[in-house]
């Protein structure tokens, strides 16, 4: 393979613009040329594509967001953009594409493969929630930002005895929600992977202050239900103390990325390029007990594919991404107010 | 005078600490004892006091939040929550009193003064909207928490082509827009202390994505509108990019205070002690042009004092807080698209 | 088991606050009291021992250092420093005890054991060099740090054309040097556990400047040596830049954790005290491939122990860590100059 | 005038890249083009000189040190250097300058405005030791991040009952230690411009661990002496506690500039167009008592200019800047240790 392409897609991450640059770097040190392609899947159609060099990324390891910029372009799922991708990368002589993005995204990479270039996909999301990875490229520094951000709200929240409601990220994943009520010591946490009653809630609540805390934070995954709606359920369900909600937004999507993200997006972003050089594609890279691992985007169960198709064409997902819940057991452990 | 006082009132500001452990430390230093009161106001008449060492402030110079707890008391604007007031204040043997908190609290410190119990204010509150100082603690800290934020959604804002509305806090003030607008390079600004149309918005947001810029950030002081009914005006006058919300919310009001709060803090906590220790009380102390000053809490305009009774007992502000309209000005230049 | 203890031991890291935390809140909440002992196995013998309440952890799992204070402590390599401690354990009601420090305190952790006090080791120094564990508590907030440090050397570097060495902690272990290494994306990498020319590091230098960059960062291991000295074999091979040294020092030690090492920390103190619940000590506890594992610390290497003991009476280090060099051949193709 | 330049000159400091966008953005704003000089009066010699945009200093405002590269260039004190840097200027059609930097490239700036082309100096260092100006461009900026590396210090100081001697920078003057070791709460401070007694620092030493604090942290300014030289004389002093040296170096010139230092940058850099576009050279802008204010550099200490001709052709300093001794005094009545 003499030419590469990279494109982010989907929602930014950091650590986006430390893959590109390993892509890039990596690409080069083998002998291979390497292209940007601005927007996604989008750029791609639109012939929005440029040579990279390798001082093209210099001081962008440590930068959030992605340079090349990224979009959700649907219209990538139908054959005709997919043709009308592939026709631009034949007019600059790219021979395979390494695409960071969500798995929405992992569904171009395996088109593109099945019409003759192989791509390869790399887990970019703060989310979490990927198949085939235990960490994506951006969750360690979302749960970082959300860290800090909970810091500061515990500063104002312990001056006046308030009950805070930080909800945050994560579509319907509960891990940023698990790892952030870890590191930041919240009182409670709320994800969609684990049901709760209101009622046990205001009851720690009340405890808690009873006990002497002079705050109580939950943690609430935004896959269970917005803060504002927890904010009325709670008080529904009998809660009288001082209540108040943060929505930490799209923060969490930016800043600098934390070093584990730096590393792991530069080591991911290499093995796309090992892979594309042997000729390798319809593959995504994932990080799997601290081991990279590829996957079959596409193909059966048995053979670790991320997804299958079923009976009637319909997409199976193997294996879906499951949140941790010992870090569940462990954060109730940490504030088991029967203790105090 | 051998033994003070310290509370805190209103809105906790990061800073607030190193306030309180300059009064202690420079209290003791200066041969008088000091006590803490818990929950501003409230904690005085409930007789929530206890002494405060040396060490007892240790490590609390960048600690956000106030350890001795703030709360808002409209109780204490009656003679009778005063005099409750009082009798602890006698019952502890407290001679005088520091009273960190908005202007509010000053209200309470000129009662406190004029019952024979000396009291100094000084300006606690991230929004920089009290009169007699250029700077309030805390307000270093907010406008570096808020550019700290916009930094990172102008990662996300420019990955995607984005126009974002950050609301930030300020009550009626602009001035933590104004300066996170310039540190930030935000692409506009809006403040209640200024007039603008919501055509001029769309129109630098349309000419901006023609000149090829790749995102644009206005900051929006809350004093103004909320942020999302300003969405839906902007949205109304002709807006037709990919518009977002971002309420920075009550994260400005924690973190570990900048040098600058800490050192303005310091500062003015041992004023304060001085001021008691010599006996004057009925002020509040500010920094004016680098200056500390002290200006008297209520009496004359021509003696300088922050506040004074109308004809008809009203509380008149003299000279009140107005935001450094040049800022205003400088951002205009800093994004006159037309130099694109 | 009714009551048990929790010391750290050796050089302090960020993330033994928040292991604190976790053996205090989890025994308790496994009705388990527990007890602190300040200052290491030094204040074990002098009875420094004192009972903690799930309370007295509370705002600590974000903390840098240790608030039981560390200390080293030969005295306790001998029995009669163990007797002396075991009989402030028995004074104390003491059943079991947890230790976070370096491979140097779980030898004490393994006496202890086999006195009957069973005890469990935590991996906590930010060096990343104990068997048994892919992380230790500390590492990677210490990376964190020099990767902080390398980014605003970098600022200065490019804006006068300078070359940095920069000296990193480790101690033996090229971990620290590695992993910064990469993240903060260095031109250059040197550990002990790979031989390098000077020659090649000069050439590197000046090929670099050649090519247009604007500086050149050197991550020097202090395993290997100083930067003082390393500078001036730099000199005496040929090297004629503009050449500085930066030894990072002891900030590397402290600063408050980042998320994973909250996050481990959390975890690995709650195993101890379920460990120390079922009976079991003489082991440490590790993190390898993402999962929780405990060790023997002594034993024979077919049982996974740590350490065995040698037909002489000396210790043998089974498996001794080794820094990941797949990241040095990464960081290599990384800083590929020929591909400029 | 229809052309200016702007140009770093002397050591980098935070900030140096908010004031060129500031003088970019204001210049285009006023109608004026703006071209960029790299590496200083070097540059300007050499001919490295380019036009900038408006997009050319997008997102700047935040980035350390200076993108247009700095340099100490002796030659330019001598009248050939000047005519040679002034043959560039005419053939780029340029008929002003901006320089940032210390005092030294105040000469530079008054020789050209000698030569017919007026030129404007900003304070651009962290040692806040220019005359003429309360605080440098920088100045806050590296204060904060000697607070920041002060903070992990105390981690682990404390947990080891060590004293720490803390070098920063500042050339001659204190400023940096003075405002650090207030915002710090550093234990005690050794600044060039007042006297001290190692048997006092010994003394306090002592006594504070007596008194039962856990570490002992001194700010030493660099132009007192160096860390090792100041430990040794402590040393010979009687000190025997556990005693280290942190050397910060590097770290303190770089960083992404606090928002303090953002905006005044931004501020300094539209004056200095208003300036030149009003015609007026030869003199520096500062800030003084919160006012920005324009001083001739060369003149009578009568008309406030920054230096003055002594009769057999010496430069004298008008006023040279004095570090603000009443930080001296509020740090000791902060850490009076009668008082524990």
């Amino acid at each position: 393979m003499k030419r590469i392409a990279v494109l982010t897609s989907g929602g930014d991450a950091p650590g986006m613009n430390a893959a590109i640059r390993a892509v890039v770097r990596k690409a080069i040190s083998e002998g291979i040329e390497v292209y940007g392609i601005n927007h996604g899947y989008a750029g791609m159609v639109a012939g929005d594509i440029f040579p990279l060099t390798a001082g093209s990324v210099s001081d962008l390891v440590g930068r959030g967001g992605t340079f090349l910029y990224s979009a959700r372009f649907p219209e990538f799922a139908q054959l005709e953009g997919q043709l009308a991708g592939i026709e631009q990368l034949k007019k600059h002589g790219i021979e395979g594409v390494v695409v960071i993005g969500g798995d929405g995204s992992y569904h171009g990479a395996m088109r593109l493969t099945e019409h003759g270039f192989p791509a390869v996909g790399l887990p970019g999301t703060i989310d979490n929630d990927i198949v085939g990875t235990d960490y994506t490229i951006g969750f360690d520094t979302a749960v970082s930002t959300v860290v800090d951000a909970i810091d500061k709200i515990r500063d104002t929240s312990s001056s006046h005895h308030r009950t805070f409601i930080v909800e945050v990220m994560g579509r319907n994943a509960g891990d940023i929600a698990l790892w952030s009520a870890i590191a930041a010591g919240a009182d409670d946490v709320c994800i969609p992977e684990r049901e709760f009653k209101f009622e046990n809630v205001v009851n720690n609540i009340k405890k808690g202050y009873e006990k002497g805390k002079n705050h109580h934070i939950i943690v609430l995954a935004e896959g269970v239900m917005s803060g504002q709606e927890f904010a009325m359920k709670l008080k529904a369900a009998g809660d009288d103390s001082d209540l108040r909600v943060a929505v930490l937004g799209h923060i969490q999507r930016g800043g600098s990325p934390t070093v584990r993200d730096r590393v792991i997006a530069s080591r991911m972003g290499a093995r796309a390029v090992e892979l594309l050089r042997d000729g390798i594609g319809g593959v995504a890279v994932g990080i799997q007990k601290e081991v990279l691992v590829e996957s079959p985007i596409l193909g059966k169960a048995e053979d670790n594919a991320l997804f299958s198709l079923g009976a009637d064409g319909e997409i199976i997902v193997n294996n879906p991404h499951k949140a941790d819940l010992e870090l569940y057991l462990l954060n109730r452990d940490m504030n088991n107010l029967n203790l105090y």
